[in-house]
């Protein structure tokens, strides 16, 4: 940030009277711009003992697959992002269920959540941001070609919490140095 | 937002290719300015029978009373923005319980995310952000004097779970026109 969006003038790092820790502040009009974490809200969608899966169509993760999941808009809840995210990225409508994960990544600034979700039929295709969708039985599942640790993460509680037919909350925080978005198992 | 963070040229309000709602676009260096919901991590803080509040030193709510609560930062987890804000609005440490509220609000791009705490002892102070902490019984609490309805809602429930002893994660839409900070029950 080099400027402020509110007057266009150059900003400056420092800490605002009262505050604690260095923010971006207009040197004109004193604004303060405060920037924090953004939330990723998306699905687990299962359709009989199938999962759906996308094959990503951008960066990051380009052709490994994905939860349907993005950032979650101005003006909507988080199950309306997971909603909306799961009918943009697979053309899929769903009935979404509890939250199953929480997931707190320090590195990138993110809390991303996860929804379980029903498909009512094996209806779905790959939108705008992805290849290709499809369904997979848990021994299909390319654990080697999925995108984000998040996703290996909740698909892999899941097929665990299914065993018992409960499926907790999932509550976890991620600081590691390692980078989150890998194609390796959490 | 007027004008591009990046390189100070105005910008305007647009589509931009692949994407399907508005944004902030920057006419000269083609940043996409985007925006999106906040975190407001908190807690509600238990000692014994007694629950912790703040009588808030700012807007909006000046001198009503809440639940240890503020935005979540960068760099940080959920559970630790909930335990800092703690600290900071009611120089209390606790020990971080389950996500008890979660709550979307629509009308202010709100996500506020409420973890039972365990105050150890009842050691606590205003902060800078606080005239007031105290503790209260059920009976004590000043119903009529919350300031925000999330911390009246997270309350109520927190009393009515109790009498079972069971306290299931509680996910909240609110989408109403209604101004959601006001001192009325939910």
């Amino acid at each position: 940030m080099n400027y402020c969006s509110q007057c266009g003038a150059a900003v400056q790092q420092k800490i605002p009277e009262g505050d604690n820790r260095p923010r971006y502040v207009c040197n004109q009009c004193e604004t303060i711009h405060y920037q924090n974490p953004r939330i990723i809200a998306g699905c687990l969608p299962i359709y009989q003992d199938q999962v759906l899966l996308c094959k990503r169509a951008i960066e990051p993760g380009y052709g490994l697959w994905t939860l349907p999941a993005g950032f979650m808009e101005n003006g909507e809840t988080t199950r309306e992002g997971a909603i909306r995210e799961t009918r943009e990225e697979a053309c899929a409508t769903v009935d979404l269920k509890e939250l199953y994960t929480i997931t707190s990544i320090t590195p990138i600034n993110q809390v991303q959540m996860f929804y379980l979700a029903e498909l009512a039929r094996p209806e779905f295709a790959a939108g705008e941001e992805t290849l290709e969708a499809q369904l997979f039985y848990e021994h299909e599942i390319p654990w080697e070609q999925i995108a984000f640790r998040t996703v290996t993460n909740a698909l892999k509680l899941y097929f665990e919490d299914r065993k018992q037919g409960v499926f907790p909350l999932r509550h976890i925080d991620f600081h590691g140095k390692k980078k989150p978005f890998s194609p390796t198992a959490a």
